[in-house]
């Protein structure tokens, strides 16, 4: 690759004659130099490394973002907006780092982000309490928390955007029980995140407020070993089946993402349960596929696009502003609709009794 | 950030004393210095700069992923991968591109690697041709090109990793044959590209020396504007309303890809045409959501980890050996067995006619 000294000896220069013309200081430069300079930077092809560049500087334009795997549909697509507007609207571009929930491949990611001089990262884990973020931060890295809540009396000082996990689940439940859904049941992986606890609440504050508790529950299923890709999908295809064995089955179903309502309906579907005719479901993500799913997954709806706005902006801003309190940033979620829920005819459940 | 001059004032040493520490350079040192730069790194949590460590030797242990968008699953699938290899086994990480089948998108990520010091890059682009990849390519970039074959005559310097997209496609429809299928169709978006293309021919191949080129159709569809993530299973579901308004309906479907597959197979689905009972479906990709989508696409398996692995370690050894020759690896891809395929019965075809 061409370097600065490359391009001093073509063009018979010093290398302190290039640097001038790749800084723009020319005024005291012979136009015959500066003409042989420009001629050899063509030549060889040569541009300026960024890493020289901002390494005086302390900063280089990458930011990290780390997330449990980019293969989950939704972090691919956040990944997307991320390095959509981090590079169109600064010019930087993303490093990418799986972490599978490991605390060990966590602390890694943020050890070789600042040892490549990157000061900003967009963190998506649940282990957000734990020490190895808390020395990143102390370290110098400039971090933005996705998908949860500033914690009161927690210390961490990082950006917090993120919706509001209790509404969306709560909106959720809200819909089916306008909907005429007496017998509700959310579905959810028995390991507990902070997102994942602020949705059951949620969930079931809905439910009591319509005094509904006792027709309603939340029906856990436990995860599987390791991180893989199609879990969620097939914890919901499990749940399916769990579900149609019950004697009486909940009429509306909300479930933790719309990967896992994917793997619910898709697994009642093949059970001969029909989705919404028989049960109702509303998932929470909105995920890109949910369109297509059945007759559309109605869903929750996160602004990725909004978000991932508001989380580049805010470590490019905090890069050049370092003193700045860190915030938080609840976005709004709509509800979709689409056609996986259904009005309950009254008083007959798809079981033939009284709902 | 602590650099080492702070690790130096701390410790009450000179900056080279530090640096020989980080380099292990400790057997002429006197023990009481090596236990004070020892104490200062772990109270100032000094970690060493890659960014200037690697500027010496121009290399920078990372790698740029250069895809069309992440949010495909297939594409993310293959970046993690493609970052799990790189992490795991050479301590390298991942910049991920993308370029939306942009030429300008694809030069401008090229560019930035190239200024950040980054050499290794995996291109997953049909626009290999242009002039922007032999350009970066003649700048010293280290190129893999992911799911094209090389084409004799081209001189462009990359190594090939890719499956046989003829053998794919014509390994479908032959499983359709076998298994009684008399009217086939090949279903793809109307642009082409050069793997798009091998796979029509793939297909065709098998058609005729089957001696069904009569009752055999390739059907294209035009491709949205845009590149939206949710593309390929628009197309796959606007085709399943064409192909069941048809007289003469195919019985048998081999899909581009597994996401058309999955448009296709949950419109003709919503449309009361059942898979694989009325129609078998066979798709091309085996990505993760494959083995939930109705009873579980049929499809041909692109082995992603193996061929991550062979890219990823491709690149690390011609970063240190420049002068090795590129070279074509075309892995197997073998038919992965699901639901979506019935053999046909014998004399009647789905619509009541004779195949």
């Amino acid at each position: 690759m061409s370097r600065l000294q490359d391009v001093a000896k073509r063009a018979g220069v010093s290398v302190s004659t290039v640097s001038n013309v790749m800084n723009g200081r020319t005024e005291n430069m012979k136009p015959e130099n500066l003409r042989r300079v420009r001629e050899a930077i063509e030549a060889l092809g040569y541009r300026p490394n960024r890493a020289a560049r901002f390494l005086k500087t302390g900063q280089t334009p990458l930011i990290g973002l780390l997330v449990p795997s980019i293969s989950n549909p939704i972090f691919a697509s956040l990944a997307r907006e991320v390095e959509d507007i981090a590079q169109e609207e600064h010019g930087y571009r993303v490093l990418v780092g799986n972490t599978y929930l490991d605390s060990r491949k966590e602390k890694s990611f943020l050890d070789d982000l600042i040892s490549h001089g990157i000061r900003g990262v967009i963190i998506v884990s649940p282990l957000l309490e734990l020490k190895h973020f808390k020395e990143a931060i102390k370290r110098g890295l400039i971090g933005v928390s996705y998908d949860r809540r500033h914690i009161p009396g927690t210390e961490l000082e990082v950006d917090y955007v993120s919706i509001d996990n209790f509404e969306a689940a709560h909106s959720a439940a809200n819909h089916l029980i306008e909907n005429g859904h007496r017998r509700l049941a959310y579905i959810t992986p028995s390991s507990k995140t902070i997102s994942r606890m602020d949705k059951i609440d949620g969930f079931l504050a809905a439910v009591k407020k319509a005094r509904l508790s006792e027709t309603c529950e939340v029906i856990e299923v436990e995860a599987l070993k390791g991180y893989g890709d199609a879990e969620m999908a097939e914890l919901g295809r499990t749940l399916s089946k769990r579900i149609m064995a019950q004697q009486t089955r909940p009429t509306g179903i909300v479930a933790m993402n719309d990967m896992m309502a994917t793997g619910l309906i898709l697994g009642l579907q093949s059970g001969g349960v029909r989705v919404p005719e028989d049960v109702s479901v509303v998932g929470i993500d909105d995920m890109f596929l949910s369109a297509i799913i059945g007759a559309g997954i109605t869903s929750v709806r996160i602004p990725l696009k909004e978000m991932a706005k508001t989380m580049v902006n805010r470590i490019i801003y905090r890069l050049g502003n370092p003193h700045v309190r860190t915030e938080e940033f609840i976005f709004p979620s709509p509800l979709v609709l689409r056609g996986s829920v259904a009005a309950l005819k009254q008083g007959l459940g798809p079981d033939g009794m009284n709902p």
